[in-house]
């Protein structure tokens, strides 16, 4: 069995294979209602002023401040209500000295009016109310484009649409929105050690379930992605072959676990230019890139560390998604080393405010994946970090 | 129009709309694949050990390790290969004094050995391998029950799927799992100024657009909830009655936006024996809750703040997940003052390990949700927090 002539480093590796992948030019216009957790495809600017018109900020009395100046509580003024309008209506009349409309939040100031007086600090009899204190010009007044202006950038291509962007969009008069057509990932498991149903005895003999798919799977979703499947295939060139040229036809990137080393069975990097193989990572050091075909290990532990170290990167510059993670500077509470020349990956747990690495080792154990909430990684010219050292971590 | 006679304290509210609400116990039987950011419905205890034998754990020879104790780099230990295997294969032989199988990561440790050494270490010469080293008992063996043991709760009731916990089941032999079933949350927006198309005259004249369905669909979806929209209902009182009784026939939880102060056209609250009607909480003072419904304000940036301070534990509630959510702890920038005897929701941006407060004031404002990433609350007895001072933020 060959060893990898040379392990590149992490950071080069990455930049290889980004520098290889293209942004997905494709663009699909889909209703607002279907757009949550869509990557924009282009800038939004605002076709109009928000709010269009000033409008009241409280229920109340749209006047003038000036008629209101004198007004003392031992001396109030008077003023006469000519018209009262809600919100979604406006109001025909002008106000004009000694006059208001009484409105409630969110309707149009009335011409002629400069500030609202909150309702609850006019004395009401009949047709008139009686003012106590001075009003501000201004004051009460949300101005028209006081929350965004015609022709502003209001979201930026590559964002991420939430809940609150979806609401802006719509108050602008959008009902479509331009997102990026999800990338296609497919995804090939190898391994004659690997079974679909559950059988303690062939289990016994030494099989496992595939788990990487299922992981994979996921975790394409969640970064943007659509994944592929294309099954659980034995180590078996010609079969391995078939499945990546064919998946590779189909997709925009394909994800191969299994053989990713040099081993008798490996066979996968057989079909494939590497730009690399074999980098600095710990775990999945035994990883290669080429021709839009990534080859991870079969090692669940291995894959997931491959996926968000390569993987989600990957799915970035497909996406043109920026702000696709979130990170954390917090303290940790136990000493980290790390082996020099090793870009590692270390699980982690971020809790009440601090970061605590999570020991269980070896790259086929899942539960401590299942553990972790998040990640810290050390690059390969650092010996780890001290108890009490503040770090960034990455949460997933 | 009538004030407030009384505003009950935040968590007071809260508390009272929690404990009106009972979890659903209706539980749905789903494959794995479809299974990711759902809520699940039981503890899960591991069926089998896992590993479920001693296995490799990296690429090498099974032997025994007392026959290695000799072994020097300069009197290297001669032992013979007697069997070949690969991960997903067992081996027929025993391994017995002075022999060993060779196997890759992952394949089953023969019966005999009990220690794994790396085949880096060993000379290979025909079926005949020198040992330059001693291995230790044990040593590059992952042994049975390492990762899981049988019997172990390896998942609890409540937790949201992540792709590694769907992994997780399916390497203990899962294909299906057993998630919560999503409430039903009805959405019922009514205003007369609210509009569906864009019409510059009408919006000049003071409608605007209603941006808060899609913005509470998307947070219901995000907060493990299914939506129905009930449409967009104009401020008629026996109109409003209608919606409200058939969603609640229809719905788990039933929101409806506007309407929830005390105006002559605040008619929701007419339909339900409300608990609590106007709370602490600012923006979003104006917010009911009774008999499954709950009456929020009209206002976007209210509406957004009373679905997190509220909806969110409410849908947490019904599904009985835990932790759903972010929390930062992390240093603000700048000072935040707040006002004694308001529970205030300040709008931040989290951002390089650090929390600035977000400015743009008013409960119109949309670009402030948009801008912010978290929130920070701030209880009623607080006057704030100094810049510089640490802080709890939620992160979204």
């Amino acid at each position: 069995m060959r060893e990898f002539k040379r392990l590149t480093p992490y950071r080069e590796a990455l930049r290889l294979m980004l520098g290889d992948l293209v942004e997905i030019g494709e663009v699909e216009e889909i209703p607002l209602g279907g757009a949550l957790s869509r990557v924009l495809a282009e800038d939004i600017v605002s076709p109009i002023d928000s709010p269009l018109f000033d409008r009241a900020a409280v229920d109340g009395y749209a006047l003038r401040a000036e008629d209101t100046f004198q007004a003392r509580e031992y001396r109030p003024v008077e003023i006469k209500v000519i018209d009262e309008i809600v919100a979604g209506e406006g109001s025909k009349v002008k106000v004009k000295h000694g006059t208001a409309v009484k409105l409630t939040t969110g309707a149009k100031i009335p011409e002629g009016a400069n500030a609202v007086l909150m309702q609850e600090m006019a004395e009401r009899d009949g047709t008139i109310i009686r003012v106590l204190r001075p009003v501000a010009p201004g004051q009460n007044v949300a101005f028209a484009g006081e929350d965004v202006k015609k022709g502003e950038v209001v979201l930026k291509r590559g964002q991420v649409l939430r809940p609150q962007d979806l609401a802006l969009l719509r108050s602008l008069g959008f009902k479509t929105v331009k997102v990026k057509r999800k990338p296609l990932i497919g995804i090939i498991v190898t391994g004659d050690e690997l079974i679909e149903e559950f059988d303690e005895e062939t289990l016994k003999a030494g099989k496992i379930f595939d788990s990487n798919s299922v992981m994979l799977e996921g975790l394409v979703k969640r970064y943007f992605g659509e994944p592929r499947f294309y099954g659980v295939i034995p180590d078996d060139e010609e079969i391995i072959g078939e499945a990546i040229a064919r998946a590779k036809k189909e997709c925009d990137l394909v994800l191969v676990t299994g053989g990713s080393a040099f081993g008798d069975r490996d066979f996968a990097h057989r079909f494939v230019n590497l730009l690399f193989h074999g980098t600095t990572i710990k775990p999945g050091r035994p990883v290669g890139y080429g021709e839009r075909v990534f080859i991870m290990s079969g090692y669940p532990a291995a894959v997931f560390t491959q996926f968000h170290l390569y993987v989600k990167h990957a799915l970035a510059k497909l996406t043109g998604v920026i702000d696709y993670e979130t990170r954390v500077w917090a303290k940790l509470i136990e000493r980290v080393p790390s082996q020099l020349g090793r870009y590692e990956f270390i699980k982690i747990r971020y809790e009440n405010g601090e970061v605590r690495p999570i020991h269980k080792k070896g790259s086929g154990i899942i539960s401590s994946l299942v553990e972790s909430n998040g990640y810290l990684e050390i690059p390969e010219d650092s010996e780890g970090y001290l108890e009490g050292e503040e770090v960034w971590v990455t949460l997933y």
